[in-house]
């Protein structure tokens, strides 16, 4: 197997090596499971399709496959699924707040909180509030400001990472999505709409990348 | 000289030619606007740069030119500077509103100010309302639900006519402008975001095109 | 459901929220129109495949699906099929042209006919007649300037819209389609073709986006 | 000097190399020149400055120059400017004609028009005739079926090719420019959209290259 | 049917107007067909499937599907099939050459050759001698010379027809095609190639328009 | 003045509105400049010339002006130059490391050092450390390794972010420039790079975004 | 068949003409594999699926087919799988490395090993050792500097060449792969990346061309 | 200054550092090359514009600067010119062949030509010898294979490496130019099309590179 895995990145980055799923067959993803597991180590592979889910499901039984995420894990975050933050204790969590502009943004969101869940950050989500129905996003102000870092997840034109942002005093990593058509030059035009922002505190990660934007905000929460 | 004039177009289409300055020696500017007059239409020349309108001026000394909005005018509208619908008297009075997302957009609303006044269309200005502060647009809003069609000029990510869109009842022609830098990529990044946009209302022209936006919206006002 | 409704649109913008069909599974698409139906409003989804809207109507069966237009309709769009407006009573009443260039064109004209029936706008229509062969659009022009607004759907190079608007005094709504191959560039090219066009009553909309241009011309005819 | 001319072209082209004078130093293209001289071939400099120009001249004095077109010439075609074909004759002489789209298109077609004339072709030029005003391509329309081939010169969205194309029997060479602004993008958008063109009698050149259609169309009417 | 043909066309232009059958359903190619037919006109259609070729045939049993090039005939040139020029009579006939630079752009040709034959060309072609083996072009240069016309059709970084144009005094119409990959960006980096092209008889038309090419090699040749 | 200030921006995110310096009037800039410090807010501008500077010194003569950064700042960050983090006393200091793959990459380091020097930050810089020499960033490393959040700085093919976030556990912001040619882009090139990055941890800004990628930091260290 | 094989190409260039594989129907595959076989010359030929590798069997059952390099090979090289260069004997013979940044990156890998072994080089490999795990370049570098040449296959963002190239004083040849998504356009961007390099050893290939690097890398062998 | 000299890069890469001098101030390159001396180390730096030569020389009056290289040289290359090998002693010496396209690529000739020299490769040069001239190329054929590597620069559509390569058995690195205008985008267009090239042997470099194509060729003939 063409495979130099990176056993020592949890030492060094905190976190182990992360599995890119897409392009790859089954049995190298079993394999690195498995020696990630080796290594006491909890995988989390993304962009994983059912077959191969599947498929990998048949060598180790006790991974975990959520298809809305595309994402497989095995270990801990494997035994139980992603819930949000119980919010009726106490506001002094450090959490992250997943925010999507439209309801068809659900699949970036569901990496983002399954990479969440497997880094063992707390969050909520604040669904569906893109700019187009202003009280929305007004509505959840108050909540979203209680959260340590955001997660703005959006096609089309990407407006909604500015207009979070001008609200908050954390980092906010904007996730645009391939959601959209003809202008949006597949997700395109809000990756380059949300580097222009004019909010300042808006980084960028890459299209449909819910992955990258939750570990980015989940370091922050554990700054 | 190499011109053939379309002077019938002000009967099909209610309006003279507007003459496109950028590149035209000044003795053709005006040589069209001398052409114009004798058959009674008002001239508007766009993207003429001061050099050009000085010359033109020692033609047709009877000429307006306004630097900012790189507009030369003559006729009715060369006669005085435009100014702002009075609101203290009625309110019923149809006009357009215009919007800019920062004071870096002044010229292009300078632009579709002039052509308004051109074309004999009242207008009301809302100026560096952009969404990174979202309250200044909420406090506008009232006003421009008043308006019979809105123009919103934005560069960078292009956000605020989706947000302008979603809270009105009449077309919105956004304006991409060339404000910004890197990935606006001279103004194509905001011209793709308002094409991509998810408010219904919000129809798109060229960008920097101030005069094209005012064009439409003062039809839609004479509609 | 990852959903926050905006059903006070209709208040603030004078139609319901459009719901983009494009991947949202048929369970999402019923859930948001049973809502805006008991919020006593019309809904309209476009870019629907037929397997979801088999799907939805499964769970609403008085849902209309227009597979040609990818548009499913719930409400009293529903219940009857678009017609032309009968010009033999009187020419007075306001309404929508609807033109294309070539009869490739017509998926996206049906969704702009959907679009304007389920807003009660009256139209007519004027099929394949691009500039390649001229006296098409001559012979239409007398017709054409009878409507408060005019929409052209043209792929290729997209010349159509500007020829259309030297003829008229209303606003032009130009919608580039995908049609065509290479230079095209999926609808690009005559995008930016319509963006930069010569003639000044033109705003341009997303590629294929006759739903927009639609709602635009719409909101004119109400204007 | 870093040269090794084909002299032999002439022979095999029928016409010499045509020198490309962007960034040659004034020497080289003298050189260039004594040398075609020297094996009796007259020479065409395309894209030379008033300044390299002027070097030139102090060079080899019997030069011509035209500012305007950007053209250096020496030898046959030096010692007289171009003018139009005398129609009242006989309109059965072979000839080229050649169409801009708008009066700030005029360096293209001068270039196009100093090559013709290089080339001893007879032409004729009809100018600001762009689809917005519609009635002046159709007046146009008889003179043009006189030609043998058709050049047509345009910016913007470059449409007026297709409009030509629509009425001839001949080859039309499309002539993009980069007049515009903005989503014109320097020229691509009607390079694009030529290339797109929906008549079927469209061959395209590159943007500006008012040269290139009149070599074509030279050798259609040498044909 | 949203339909309005333009018979006149064939008038005008000295061909009937050609078939673009990507998207078209088969009822309305064979509408058009049949319409054509009763106006006395042949018929070719570009970019049929076999699928719709075969519905078609249901309709129409006396057309000719060519399912390499994609071609659907009716009329004289659906009778009998293409076949090259009898050189050994005489070579004073005026014809056509077509070039291919490898053999994978052989359906583009095809489409040429379909395109020649229902306007009633004669012609000869050449394949699979792109630059790479210099010997093949060379050894052809001979014949190509006897051409009024030539046809070069090339993809990856499609300098073939720069090589061919170099040995010739006739127009070369060049093809760029979608051969190739990454870089070659499906065709656009051939076609920017072509059109950069530094032998100066070099037009060029869209991404594998193999028709296109004919059509005004065809027109040269007739001229 | 086209102006309407968001001065209630440092209580919601805790720092006053950032000044977009390019394209504005001195005296636009000394306006805000006044009204921000009547409102008890320091003033920072960016993409500030010399000349706007100096017109604007000549104003507020008790600005500071830092050419290399072109930034121009008011109140408690223009009475003193930013200065790097002293180690020697202790390393507790939550700090931002600023790293810069080339000595080219200066100006851009410059103005990330004054936004934290705005914004109250302490930080270090290491200069000049690409990847083509990799014994400068492994010789880095451990004191990276102390910082609460990284930004670092590239042109050409931004190679260098990805290189960092291997060996970190805190968030890296990735400022691609525009240094470099040809294939760069003007800095598109590690734009994309950066947002393509194959490290968990790189979060990416706009080319030559220094002041962005600061005040991300910057929240970060006060997270 | 529309052939011109260029058989002359072994004697000139060193290797036969290597077969592009991608849309070529399996007869002329096998036409031009019994040719080349005919003039003593092995084949090889690229991007052949599986279904026409399988039909070209069937006519000439002795090639043998890689399906993860989507290679077919005549001749020689058909016979035996390749191997890496056995280190143990001595370290002196000439040889490539062929390194890869990823696993994923595999399959353009092993179309460069079937090439080396069809050409006779000797090879070693180094797999999925990418910047983000920095150990694993550092150990291989010795090993690498023992090479002729060096070829880098990486994808995503493509930084692995120049940190590569910074170790070794012989030529690499860099190759981007389409993995990635989103920014990573295909491959364009680890393309423009590795063009931009500031390593200075560091030649590039087009995307996913293992084939040429090895072709390339071989010849340097040989040198 | 912001410096991290790489001297160690003379023992790793066999030579030094070279110095990028786009956007250096004189004194940072005056720097560089005092401490490169000290370290016994030979300078090169590309892209200095005249006035930063002049200042350089002014603190280092022994450097040599080459205005059409844009090169300015310390050390052993500044102390003599370059000059061609001479071939009537032997043509066993083993060296670079140097090709142009066209009498414009000089100074990206006189970049390689530089870095040959510095690097103390001996080199040959051919001049002028583009595709549209094609005995030009012929003729020089057989004084190209006597190179041990041959470097090809090309501007409009790159057409030349193809061809050079279809004729040789050794490594051809390509270098597009930015000569050209409209669709040769600045020297993208020949970029894209040498990666797309049909010949095996041709590796490319980017835009203007002349400094790496004789680097990579000057490692080769010492290989
Ligand atoms: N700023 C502008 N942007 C776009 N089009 C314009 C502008 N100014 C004038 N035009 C149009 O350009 C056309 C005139 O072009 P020309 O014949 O070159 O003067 C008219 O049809 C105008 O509608
Ligand atoms: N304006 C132009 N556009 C395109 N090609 C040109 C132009 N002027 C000259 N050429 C071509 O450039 C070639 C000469 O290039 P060069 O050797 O650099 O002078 C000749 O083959 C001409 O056909
Ligand atoms: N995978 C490949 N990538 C790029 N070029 C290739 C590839 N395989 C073969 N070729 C080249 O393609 C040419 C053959 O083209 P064709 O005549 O279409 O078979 C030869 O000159 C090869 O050098
Ligand atoms: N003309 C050039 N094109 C590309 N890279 C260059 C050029 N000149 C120098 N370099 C590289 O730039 C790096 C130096 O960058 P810097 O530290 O900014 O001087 C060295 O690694 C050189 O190999
Ligand atoms: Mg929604
Ligand atoms: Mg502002
Ligand atoms: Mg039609
Ligand atoms: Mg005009
Ligand atoms: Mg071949
Ligand atoms: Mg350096
Ligand atoms: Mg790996
Ligand atoms: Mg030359």
């Amino acid at each position: 197997l063409p495979l130099t895995l990176d056993l020592d990145r949890q030492r060094r980055c905190g976190f182990a090596e992360v599995i890119y799923g897409a392009g790859k067959p089954a049995e190298l993803i079993a394999e690195i499971m498995r020696r990630q597991r080796q290594a006491g180590q909890d995988s989390l592979a993304t962009r994983v399709t059912v077959e191969t889910a599947k498929a990998v499901a048949e060598i180790i039984p006790e991974v975990r496959y959520n298809p809305d995420a595309r994402c497989l894990l095995a270990g801990a975050a494997a035994n139980k699924t992603p819930s949000p933050l119980d919010m009726s204790a106490t506001r002094l969590v450090r959490h992250v707040a997943v925010v999507t502009a439209g309801s068809t943004d659900a699949p970036v969101c569901e990496e983002a909180i399954e990479t969440l869940h497997w880094m063992g950050i707390p969050f909520r989500s604040f669904n569906d509030i893109g700019v187009a129905g202003p009280d929305r996003l007004l509505a959840a102000v108050p909540e979203l400001r209680q959260a340590a870092a955001v997660i703005v997840i959006a096609g089309m034109e990407g407006a909604l990472p500015a207009a979070v942002g001008g609200h908050l005093s954390v980092p906010v990593f904007a996730v645009p999505t391939s959601v959209g058509y003809g202008a949006t030059l597949g997700g395109l035009t809000p990756l380059m709409g949300m580097l222009s922002c004019c909010s300042s505190n808006v980084a960028v990660v890459n299209i449909d990348a819910g992955f990258k934007a939750a570990y980015l905000s989940g370091l922050v929460v554990k700054s």
